[in-house]
């Protein structure tokens, strides 16, 4: 349980690096090597540090959320490894107005030292709606 | 490297399973218990075996795509979990028309005895686009 815990909140300091938009708190939630892969809403997938970092850079730079929110996040750890699953409540700017949208979420972390770091993020669109459902249970 | 080919082995045996509706094929590749997680393409998350296994009866009986193709699958494998990245070249059948859909795919699985067994699978729709430029690689 202690483990869950810990992953709980490193997955949520990822969601903070998005918010805050800081390249630097996200790269150092990362691993960096050529194993990590990224799935942004709709993308096609991101592979290495490389590109993935690239990718939060033109995030951050071009047209970054107004925030993200995890949603009932469930973490499972076995061994060096744990996954955790959530909604992420996205709000953004499109065409001058605030839109609300929803992606289903896995996000791998791999054990390295004393830190839960993140080796895979899936991000997928959803409809709203799975939204709503999941705000009223 | 043995590891990781028996992965890619166990994850295209998932993918003959949605391409016979084979019910009984798809209940052996996958853990039963409460912490498995399947997300199809578009779709909310479904929690715990009754419910994947519910959503495959639902799918096979009522709708099944004609063909799913895994491509350039890339398995990690780590103590006794791995994952293995794809895209999907989904054949369907939508108004009485042959349509090409694309989804990029993430499949967790966990080593129990000598198999490995799905615990998380996770498909989203991406462009077609993507897959275009992947089979030009």
């Amino acid at each position: 349980v202690e483990d869950e815990e810990t992953v709980i909140l490193a997955n949520a300091r990822f969601y903070e690096a998005i918010n805050l938009g800081s390249l630097s708190l996200m790269e150092s939630l990362w691993v960096h090597d050529e194993r990590v892969k990224c799935v942004h809403p709709g993308w096609n997938i991101l592979e290495g540090w490389e590109q993935i970092k690239n990718s939060w850079s033109m995030i951050f730079t071009h047209g970054a959320p107004i925030n993200v929110e995890p949603i009932g996040a469930q973490a499972e750890v076995q061994g060096d490894i744990a996954w955790v699953t959530c909604l992420e409540r996205i709000t953004h700017r499109t065409m001058g107005q605030v839109v609300l949208g929803a992606a289903q979420t896995t996000n791998i972390f791999e054990r390295v030292g004393d830190k839960w770091l993140m080796i895979l993020h899936h991000a997928s669109p959803i409809p709203v709606q799975g939204l709503i459902r999941e705000r009223l249970q």
